[in-house]
């Protein structure tokens, strides 16, 4: 029996390639594979043995050739069996070959262009390729981890966990050429074919619901924020966990200022900011002392104990943070099912997934930030320099609740939300109604424009006194003549945040 | 200079190769391609005479082979251009493979498992992925479309095109690769490393917003069923429009009576269900006139002229329908801006993916409909047969509703839905709100459980007379205590529907 090892992971080779000639293998091997295998005392051959052909073109074409893939392809039939023996070439039945990760190649800071693409294997993914192909003869290995099950199973391999391994492998080569595809695309493009490479990171528990199965994945070797998430202390994370840790530190990103976001079912319930954090959580409990219960709450400066010590009376599932100090850690993980997460600075997002039935809406990310948005005062009044504040404050939290979303606040808080509704007028009076004595002095944030003049009778009703919006409703002049009738002040942006 | 053309797809290969002689390309082919070629009197020579080695094993082996792979892959430097002239190989210029789509062996109604595994290529993929590392010095060339501009800059090929022809090429492997390793995995699982193929149905003109760009991709060779949606009539689908049909098919999907759903921003505003079209209609738009307006519209029975005439008075954006009389059409296609969509029956959905930063949540989708829940009652009132119908009837919509979510209705329709809200007396309190009168001799259905009794006492007070929800907070007794005093029948299903 003859077996090919050539590996990138070299973990466990060793050990593989001697149990394999203890059950009577020949090894053949090349390149590093080949020296560690010798270096460790496996008898070993190298493969120009046995193709005959000399390595050429720097080792580009070393397994290329029919006396690997005529012993790797032939069925174990008579008739291919004759047509190897009649080329001398020996059937090959275990192939170990797995490749160096391409997106670890492109990862290394100095990586040239010419060397990414010097990188990219050729051999390799063709041997695994034809290896899968007729895994009913041949066992194909990418995984260290499958090592000891094959030893211990060798001569009595079932179908099924062929099939497996063949899954495996095929995966692996679809994951590396994603990679190299991904790299030679525009990281924003919406190219004609594109794949998603995926890797699992954890299995959890269960999906938004208990029927349903989940698991959190990467794509490629991308880093995440919430999803590179450490768990200080606490529970696993759980999938609406996830979901909502992820709204609630990105509103929290938002923002420079010191500032507190609590977060229920993807949306926002509370947002604080203040020049302490102790401060900035002190005006986001009071945005709403009730929804924030078993919520999430992110904050945007390590936490510190004065902040430790108000959080500590709530009932909260999770706490992300980008550090704690140690006095901070040790009055919160007091409470044994509180999850306390460090979250890391990771890139802003490039494209944004929304599934339908049989694929994907793909967009780029909504990443724009206050630095994109114009601010045109449209009405007689300009707002006074605390109402812009306020203005802008709102802007960056309506950007985060799910449309149609009204935003109210004052004094760096919100005072109240308006979420995920069917018409715009009900998200200004449901934020109106959960501010109840607050919206006096209020200024309110509109994820988009106004077809009617409602929302600023509305709004100016109870006692608000400046709009933000993007503008552009074919009744912008309803608005504006409603406003300037009011003594409202409203700014236009010129840009829209809808989110689903 | 030397051609090799190997194609699954034959459209524009005759001209393609012809326009390669004339230029002064050697022509080499294998299988089908050679013939094709041959037969249209193309000067071509099969792949054995360069390779002097024998077509074996049922031509597995053909073209992996050094004269294959080194005339590919060698540079064209001095050193490696002499080692071929050694080994008597000719650099190869252009190649121009693609594959026979694996996603179509495998929809072919009775296809083997056998078959399917026969019809993986080995040969192609190596080639082209070889092809592509070497871009810098060969054309490799995957799509029928790049031919006219290829034969027009030969010679001259700028190395942004060679970079795009790679890309393609990569992508092309990746996703051949995808749907092998998916067919051998089992379709809901969330295995270790998966790849996700992609191919664009159409360019969208943004995204949620105007900044951002955005497309909408079919996921392999799935169907899906607004994915699949024949536009009969109006402008182009936005990507908002995608998201909110979808919301809509789906809940109009969960019904086998004639019923109408209407949605905005991706949540249900009205829903009616009666013993026609035309009455489910007219339900729907008294449970709520106002929200409907520029809202998406989903019929489940073919869309006949008397629920047309009453739909063509209200401005909508889209109406999905599975089919439209003549005479609805007529009625209906006056209006120039309206969407009539056309929605095919397709599969349920399988996975749902929710994007996090650097990765995804992946559960398997919420398919689980009235046959997978309890149905316990657990007050001393049972529910009548009238209130039962009407529980079932809004518990089917509240799955749909994002969380937290309430919903109510009586006769066949909703009176109020409460969407999205951060804790769940307010959706209850919203859906009351926006019943008005109707609240009295509603039923309600909530999307989870009540951690407190609050929302039953609220029910109570407007006039609810029964409730259905999952059950299974440490609290049930609460609430069920207070239903028992206060007369309401209250069914357990044993199942939550959250939705974000």
């Amino acid at each position: 029996m003859r077996a090919i090892l050539s590996v990138s992971n070299k973990s466990g080779i060793v050990d593989f390639a001697k149990g394999l000639v203890e059950k009577g293998f020949e090894i053949i091997s090349t390149g590093g594979t080949f020296k560690t295998l010798k270096d460790a005392g496996v008898a070993v051959r190298y493969v120009t043995e046995i193709t005959g052909f000399p390595e050429i073109l720097e080792g580009r074409v070393k397994t290329l050739h029919p006396a690997v893939h005529g012993g790797i392809l032939a069925r174990r039939t008579p008739e291919h069996l004759a047509q190897l023996n009649e080329q001398q070439i020996t059937p090959i039945d275990l192939v170990c070959v797995n490749l160096y990760p391409f997106r670890e190649t492109i990862a290394k800071p100095d990586v040239t262009f010419q060397d990414a693409i010097e990188n990219i294997d050729i051999g390799g993914p063709a041997m695994i390729r034809a290896s899968a192909k007729n895994h009913e003869s041949v066992l194909i290995v990418v995984d260290p981890a499958d090592y000891s099950e094959i030893l211990g199973n060798l001569g009595n391999v079932t179908s099924e966990y062929r099939k497996y391994l063949a899954q495996k492998a095929f995966a692996h080569t679809a994951a590396y050429d994603t990679a190299i595809a991904n790299y030679l695309a525009p990281s924003t493009g919406l190219p004609e074919q594109k794949t998603v490479e995926l890797n699992r990171v954890i299995e959890l528990r269960y999906g938004e619901n208990p029927h349903q199965k989940a698991a959190l994945y990467r794509e490629g070797s991308q880093k995440g924020a919430v999803l590179d998430a450490e768990v200080l202390h606490g529970k696993a994370m759980s999938f609406n966990n996830y979901t909502d840790a992820e709204a609630c530190w990105n509103l929290a990103s938002e923002f420079d200022e010191p500032t507190v976001v609590g977060v229920k079912h993807a949306n926002p319930c509370a947002v604080g900011t203040a020049s302490t954090l102790a401060e900035a959580w002190q005006r986001a409990y009071e945005a709403d002392p009730v929804s924030i219960f078993g919520g999430i709450v992110s904050v945007n400066r390590p936490l510190d104990a004065d902040t430790a010590r108000a959080l500590k009376d709530v009932f909260l599932e999770v706490i992300l943070a980008p550090e704690y100090t140690p006095e901070a850690f040790e009055i919160l993980s007091k409470k044994k099912n509180l999850r306390l997460m460090k979250v890391a600075q990771a890139p802003k997002p490039t494209l944004d997934y929304k599934r339908i039935n049989g694929g994907f809406v793909v967009q780029e990310a909504d990443t724009l930030g206050l630095e994109g948005i114009q601010q045109s005062v449209v009405t007689k009044r300009a707002p006074t320099e605390q109402e812009l504040q306020d203005l802008l404050f709102t802007w960056r939290v309506v950007k985060h609740v799910k449309s149609n979303a009204i935003v109210i606040g004052k004094d760096g808080r919100t005072t109240g939300i308006g979420v995920g509704q069917v018409n715009r007028i009900w998200a200004t009076e449901q934020a109106i109604e959960h501010a109840g004595d607050h919206a006096k002095g209020s200024v309110l944030a509109s994820d988009a424009f106004f077809p009617f003049d409602d929302v600023v009778r509305t709004a100016a009703a109870a006692g608000i006194t400046a709009i933000i919006q993007p503008g552009g409703s074919v009744r912008d002049e309803d608005s504006i003549r409603a406003a300037d009738e009011l003594g409202i002040a409203m700014v236009f942006t010129g840009v829209r945040h809808f989110r689903h």
